[in-house]
C-alpha cells in the first residue's frame, strides 16, 4: 500500500499505524441509523467521517468491504431494554406496518446521504433480515455460559463475564462503578443484575415485530444485530469498527462482550469514534428533540435562523455547524464552546475521561 | 372512491371492476428484480406499469401498501431447481461476498428507477431477510401433506395438490400436458415427479448462502419468497399481484399452489401481467443476453444505433422501443412485428393462449 495510515484506536487509546489482518483486504463496520425518523445533522457526521475513511483506505489501495447496518427492529425507547420499539411506536402512531415506516425513512436516509456525496457501503444489512444469525449467536453465548433465560427472554450475565474478561475495556468503565451508578428501572425484574443487558426479548402480545426462537416468540436485543452481522460479513475478527462516541457505551462495549462470549476473541482490532454534533452543549439527537434535519439543512428557506427554534439569530446555519465542533485540545483545556455553553456533550465527556486520563 | 377502475384479471381472463377486500386499503405485490446485473429495458416495463397502477390507485383515494421484493437468494440459473444461484455465481466470478453483489446492483436498480421517475414501493423486502417466514410456510405445506422431503430438500407434490386443487389455473396449463412436456433434467432425481418444484434446497458444501432449517442447511426455492413475503406484509389474501407475463408460469402458478396448500385459500383476487419488451421477436432478458441496459438507454452516446449490436441502423432508440410493443389485437391477428419478426416472444405466446382461447 502507498503510505502509512495512523488511526486513533479508542480501544488502545493510542494513535497506531494501521495494519490490516488480511491485506490488501480491509473489513470495516459502522453503526448505521435506526430508521424511524428523518436523518439530521447528527447522523451526517458518522456517515461523512467514515465515508472519508472508506475513500482514503481505497485511495491507499486497499480492497475495502464496508458494512453499515440499518436498524429496523430491536432498538427500544431510551436505548433501554424495556419500552416500545422505536419503529413500532412510529408505526402505531401513523397506523402503518412497521416495515413501511422503516422503508420510508431508509429511502429518505439514502437520499440525504447521496446529497452529502457519501458513498454507499458495500453491504447494508437489515437487523430484521438477520434474525437467524442473531439467534445462533445468542445460543452460542448461552452454550458458553455467559447468558441466562428468564421468562422467555435471554440476558447477558455481565458479572459472570467480568470474572474472566474485563467488561468495560472500551469505555474505561469498571463493573463496580457500573453497579453503583445503574438505576433499578421498572420492568427489569427478570435481570439477575441491573447491569445485565438483553440478548433476546420475549414479545408482549401487542408487539408486532416478532419471530420464533428457542426461548420465545420475540425479537433480538439492540446490541446483538451488529455483533451478528459484523461476524457474518467480516468474520469473527475484523479490522475497523466505527460509530459515534455516544455508542461507545453501552452499545459497542456490549458488542465486544457478546463477541468474546460467543467466539472467544476480540471482534475488532481498531475501534474508531467520531465526536458529536452539539446544540447548546448537548448532543444532537432524535430522541432529545434538539435536531436540525438534513432536509432543513439542504433547504434554503428553513436555514434562516429566525425560522428555526434551535438557531441563534446571529448568523446563517453553516457558520453554526462549524462552531459546534470542538477539538480534543479545547475540550481538554475546558475552553468555552463557541456556541456559548461550557459543557461538552455527554458523549464527549465520557470520551475525554477514557482518552485523556 | 372516485370512479371505477377496471382491471384485466389474468386469473379470470376478464376485465373486472376493482373491488378491494378492505377498502380504502389496497394491498399490491409486484415481483421485483433478481439483483445480479444492471437493470435493462425489460426491468423498466413492470416497474413503470405498476408504478402507474400504484399512482392511479392513490389518485382514486385508496391507501395502497405496495410491496415489491428484491430477490437476493434462491433464484438459480435458467429459473430451474438445479444449478448455481445467480447472485452466488456473479460473486464467485468477481471474488466478492454475494451480498456485496446484491447490494451493488440493488443500489444501481434504485438509481435507474429514480431516473425513470418510478416511485419507491411502500415495502421492499429482501428474500434473504425472510428465511424464517419461508421456512414456516414450507413447514405448513408439509404439515398439510402437499410436499415431501428428499435428502434434505423439500419439494412441492403437484400430483397430490392437483387432485384437490387444479394446478395451472393462472397459466391455463393442465397437469397432464405438463407431464408430457416436462423434460427430465439431470440432478432432478430427488423429485417424485419431474413437474414438482423445490420449496427448500439442501446446500452443496461449496454453496455460501445457507441457513439452518428443520431439513438441512440450505436455502429457499425461488417461488417461496413471494408467497411468504406477500402473506407477511399483505395477508393471506390480498388484492393485486403483478409481474411480467414471463413470470406467470411457473413462478406465479407456483405461488398460488404454495399459498393454497399453506393457507387453504387463493392468495390474490386480481392478477395483473405486463407484456414483454422484445428484441427481434424474443423477450429481452438478462439470461438471454439480448438486453439494452437502462444506463445505455439513459446515456446518449450509447444510443446511437451504430454503437449497439442490438439496434438496427434505421433510427434512434426511442423509436425502436416504441416499435417493440405489439397490441393484443395485433398479436391475435398474427400481424408482423414492426421490428421485422413474425414471432411474438414466448411470454406473449403463452399469454395469448390463455387469454384469447
Amino acid at each position: 500500500m502507498n503510505g502509512t495510515l495512523y488511526i486513533y484506536n479508542s480501544l488502545s487509546r493510542c494513535k497506531q499505524p494501521f495494519k490490516p489482518l488480511n491485506a490488501p483486504h480491509v473489513g470495516m463496520y459502522v453503526c448505521g441509523p435506526t430508521v424511524y425518523g428523518d436523518a439530521h445533522l447528527g447522523h451526517a457526521r458518522p456517515a461523512i467521517t467514515f465515508d472519508l475513511v472508506f475513500r482514503y483506505l481505497k485511495h491507499l489501495g486497499y480492497k475495502v468491504r464496508y458494512v453499515r447496518n440499518i436498524t429496523d427492529v430491536g432498538h427500544l425507547e431510551h436505548d433501554a431494554d424495556e419500552g416500545e420499539d422505536k419503529i413500532a411506536k412510529k408505526a402505531r402512531l401513523e397506523n402503518l406496518e412497521p416495515m413501511e415506516v422503516a422503508q420510508y425513512y431508509t429511502n429518505r436516509y439514502h437520499a440525504a446521504m447521496d446529497k452529502l456525496n457519501v458513498l454507499r457501503p458495500s453491504i447494508e444489512p437489515h437487523a430484521s433480515g438477520h434474525i437467524i444469525e442473531q439467534i445462533a449467536m445468542v445460543q452460542k453465548i448461552l452454550d458458553h455460559g455467559y447468558a441466562y433465560v428468564e421468562n422467555g427472554s435471554v440476558y447477558f450475565d455481565i458479572e459472570k463475564y467480568n470474572k474472566e474478561h474485563p467488561y468495560g475495556i472500551l469505555s474505561g468503565r469498571n463493573f463496580e462503578e457500573m453497579l453503583n451508578t445503574t438505576r433499578e428501572l421498572s420492568g427489569q425484574e427478570e435481570k439477575h443484575n441491573p447491569v445485565d443487558f438483553a440478548l433476546w426479548k420475549k414479545a408482549e402480545p401487542k408487539h408486532i415485530m416478532r419471530w420464533p426462537s428457542p426461548w420465545s416468540d420475540g425479537f433480538p436485543g439492540w446490541h446483538m444485530e451488529c455483533s451478528a452481522m459484523g461476524c457474518k460479513y467480516l468474520g469473527e475478527t475484523f479490522d475497523i469498527h466505527g460509530g459515534g462516541m455516544d455508542l461507545m457505551f453501552p452499545h459497542h462495549e456490549s458488542e465486544i462482550a457478546q463477541s468474546v462470549a460467543a467466539n472467544g476473541k476480540q471482534p475488532v482490532t481498531y475501534w474508531m469514534h467520531n465526536n458529536m454534533i452539539t446544540i447548546g452543549g448537548q448532543k444532537m439527537g432524535k430522541s432529545l428533540g434538539n435536531f436540525i434535519t438534513l432536509d432543513e439543512f439542504f433547504n434554503g428557506t428553513a436555514l434562516q435562523p429566525h425560522d428555526h427554534p434551535l438557531l441563534h439569530p446571529a448568523g446563517p446555519l453553516p457558520q453554526h455547524v462549524g462552531l459546534q465542533q470542538r477539538s480534543p485540545a479545547s475540550r481538554r483545556e475546558g475552553l468555552q464552546s463557541p456556541d456559548g455553553s461550557r459543557e461538552g456533550c455527554q458523549g464527549s465527556e465520557s470520551y475525554r475521561r477514557c482518552c485523556f486520563t
